[in-house]
């Protein structure tokens, strides 16, 4: 396929907290040096996570390896695959690089596809470089098919945020016509996962705030938003969300918003056998369940790690056939110092998109 | 049928944390009395449940009808049928009071077989005068029926005490071979909970304390006990709990003990994908979980309340076939005073049902 | 509520075969006459399905009563409620008579949702008088609620053929963005399932022919049509399907359509572990399942039977959200013996719904 | 580890149909020869399948390789793994060499946990060679860890019989107390379907016929038999079946007998909404289904194929717990010609499993 260079750019810090370089000639793995089941990646495009930010400030419980080329939803195609590797893929295939990078895919875990928790499991941009940079390394078997037609562009946001909300979803033992909550609906999870439930016919209430947010859900066909702002007294919200779901609460209450206020909000407003699923990895939040409520009204707390294989080819189809779409700015690659400001300022709406090729 | 007095035995309180009576001319509701849809029942046994004790004292967010007969493990038989009902049962057939006294059975809960969180459940000894009598009104669409064979004293705790715990495997996510642990395994509920457990195929870890547990317990196939005096330096309960499941934890635990405690730990000894089952309903108790493991490790956290009329066939359909048998130890009726102070002081070990008639 | 006549009008006939008979001076079952349990429903409209044909040939296993009135799709209002009857309907109430008339509420298959397998079920129309006439007897607790703003004309349809297929959807064990075949899809089930279906973001591939077929599909979103008139070559049509579910066919098929041959084509164009969902009920005819095969390539095959009371809540309200509309033709119930004729002659497209009142 | 010879023993046939040759002098693949994936296993015993004899009779629809080595019940112990193998395994590990060799673990079938239906699947002792030899090569990712403490002897038959049925009982829609009926009960795969639904709480029915089969079965805790050659009147097997299953038939029917009749039985004695599993892979045989009564009683035909990776390891667990013991009859690898012929003749009571080294 394409020449593959020596060097070439990628986005680096060396210890968390330190600077973030932009290195011109990061060297490039070459085809003879990749192992078997290793397979190199020309990134195109590739999304700005909470997690990125996370990992350069090293607050996790676990610290990220150092240094550290961020990005985990990676964009590209494939241009070398490791000899001995056993795969479908070939040259050319448009790929993405998701946050779980690897995992053994015979343990437990693997064996019952819930990869994400192997105790073998790699992340992308975290235990291993990532997809902030024009050549990466990744693995054949849990690199992600993007179907032809689908933008890069588009592509990259679903890999983790797409398939994190639309896995969460997944989980919320909801059916048809059932009210789900999405919780910071407006937000870069929330929009999306606003778009997936609707594509499968939940009836979704958003919680966000403000007339253009409102606009934007109803644009997805998200007919019920409750601004939280004008339903700020004591127990007004929990009243309201209750109100707007035939008087009882919704089935289920995706929370995609980082406070841990959301979280007992909903434990209040869910219906009886209510579904809360948990999303996102804020450190220091809790929830507290109240444990009487909690058994007399059967409610159910889950927690939704990201997707696995499976989930992520069906999050990306989702966008291929036109049905979800994220809300994206593209930027150069060397921006991702200047992004990871303003994300800690609150001034980025929607997704912010990288691209690594001028 | 029988004979059917003017009036009869019940034990019956005016006020919460009042003094306990022991009427023996209770007014008993004639046949002719009966609206339809309710069904005289000549109560035989009737266990005794902390869920009584709570009623008495009134220390629930809601508190009970007043005056007030309790009890709503009760056992006996069909004495007479409301004009108008339209039911499957006849006189002498032997049914169980259980704490669901009714439910509409056509709104969306009922419909869905989540009779519990009925809006217009009644519940009995507590919304509706219950067990703790001679003659007790029930309602013909939730009474229980027992198997013929069964002996009544032994199906009366299986009426609460079995069909909860049962209830409470059902919701844990777990197939035969799983790892399941019982916190209070030795207690009323955990040694139900235990017998259910082992009846279905799942590799049950019993928490608890002491020779005599664990050899009662192992007598029921339960051949993994952790004793949690003999690890209670800090994180040495949970690090011998993974230990014992395969060395990363069950898949379950069901917390039948009411401390707080016992939840938190188990948020930490679940592996992956593991779900926490609440039962029983323990005032100002709460589940703090931090979200970010949660998310991580894909917990489950699931509040199991009573079972609905078919969990209930099925755990007296365990007892009949002699899979599972509660500890009891019969007493008077007239005890109900004299058994609710040895709860309070934590004196009862097993299960104590009141023997209605002479 | 409105003043209720002596007599009233009803289409009845006395025998399998024999006449069919207006008759303008019907008994009405006055208020003082029903049971506890019973309602007295004005019936507004009411449709009209094959299996009422079938009840005036006498062609299935089991005859219906006679003499009888036919009808179970009828949507009208409640006028009257037997005394004793514990139900939160009241009158003026807008309420379906579907196909299940009752069933005992407290058997196995009852608690268990399945209630059209409950050995004390009757049927409207059938085993019971059922909505050909002006004012019918039915069970209030089968009863289904119709959502106020819903046309009652709207509503008919769906308590038959829309809750019937809502539900063998719901047995096709697929989720949102699978393939689903609709074989029959332009007919009286198959239009209503292709509604259902998108509805809930399942991939449609409606089966039938002609450009007709063709542009309505459409226009309910189901964007892949096989005209099996064009593939009519050996094995063609199974290579076609095949070939539009991105070559390795569908996740599941719903089988409307009457003939033997729909049924043994789909095991054959089939994905791996794909679900075939029987509907309807024609006499006479059988899926002849290769075992080799359907081992191999582990298919399924489920009979679906109508819905539960649960599903026909659901599936009116998929169509009170405007998401599924039948298509109907309106005409006076005297019509009903020549809607019959045309139902023989295969001359009726769409659904014929009968008015009751002028 | 230990020695690896560059000939060893196997068993060979040239073409379907063809002597069966025991080839002393049969090339061992050398640990360099090797290719990243794969794994040089020693096999210590190997069970005989029908499976076995199909592919040397070569009467199934798609032929095996030819010459071919048959056999994919293997128990022994790695020896070699090839360069750039990424696996858990070591030299010196029990594996198991099931019916599928290898799968991608890649498509949609594998991601779902659905290996078997894998389009790149290949099969032990059919698409290659299997375990009818001394040393075997096959797939690091689809080797099966045996535990440690089990007999290897013990654990051939699992690989293939055991997992079979363990699947066919998982996808049979029951839970613990269900009836669930063997049809063939004492046979090489019923005698451990019942063994697996005893432990998992199943109520078991074992169809068969002779004393000493119904002993058998009793000793497994299958309590409830039916002899079939003592109910052979026109429908007198169906009605006993009902009435030892409370009358109404059982909730599932799992049909490991090879005859027709066997499965068109099982549709009219389950009760309303069971399920039939098919399991083996008789060639020429049909199950025929009336689709009024598949829909009128709800009822579900599953064809279930062999396990996947996670079943291969449950099933064996069971085993190492004791819970699961197959009836083995030892033999040498070089008796397999004999074995064929007795299996021909139904000479073979329980699993022969060949020892392969002396």
């Amino acid at each position: 396929m394409s020449q593959i260079p020596e060097a070439a750019t990628a986005v680096v810090f060396d210890k968390c907290n330190g600077p973030i370089r932009v290195d011109k000639s990061h060297k490039v793995v070459q085809p003879n040096e990749l192992a078997p089941g290793e397979v190199l990646v020309r990134v195109e495009y590739t999304g700005v996570c909470h997690t990125d930010l996370h990992a350069h400030k090293g607050d996790w419980p676990v610290p990220p390896k150092q240094p550290l080329v961020g990005g985990h939803e990676g964009a590209g195609r494939v241009v070398a695959i490791g000899n001995g590797t056993t795969t479908t893929l070939k040259e050319g295939d448009a790929v993405g690089i998701k946050w779980l990078a690897d995992s053994c895919l015979n343990c437990e875990n693997c064996r019952e596809g819930q990869e994400a928790t192997c105790p073998l499991a790699e992340t992308s941009g975290y235990s291993k470089d990532g997809s902030f940079q024009q050549y990466a390394v990744s693995f054949a078997r849990h690199l992600t098919p993007i179907p032809e037609g689908l933008p890069l562009e588009i592509a990259a946001p679903i890999l983790c945020a797409g398939v994190t909300v639309y896995k969460a979803i997944k989980q919320s033992n909801t059916k048809p016509g059932d009210f789900v909550v999405i919780s910071g609906a407006g937000g870069g999870l929330g929009h999306l996962a606003v778009q997936y439930a609707t594509a499968i016919g939940l009836r979704v209430v958003g919680i966000d705030t403000g007339a253009d947010k409102k606009k934007l859900l109803a644009s997805y066909g998200a007919d019920i938003f409750v601004d939280f702002k004008e339903h700020s007294g004591d127990g007004a919200l929990i009243e309201e969300v209750k109100r707007v779901c035939g008087g009882v609460g919704p089935h289920a209450a995706i929370i995609t918003s980082a406070g841990g206020a959301a979280y007992n909000d909903a434990l209040e407003y869910l219906r009886p056998h209510g579904t809360l699923v948990a999303v996102g990895l804020p450190p220091d939040t809790y929830i507290k369940a109240n444990v009487f409520f909690t058994v007399f009204k059967a409610l159910r707390i889950v927690g939704s790690y990201v997707g696995n294989r499976q989930d992520a080819v069906e999050a990306l189809d989702f966008a291929a056939r036109g049905l979800v779409k994220p809300m994206i700015v593209v930027e150069p690659l060397a921006n991702l110092a200047s992004v990871y400001e303003r994300m800690e300022k609150g001034q980025v709406a929607g997704r912010i998109v990288l691209k690594c090729f001028d």
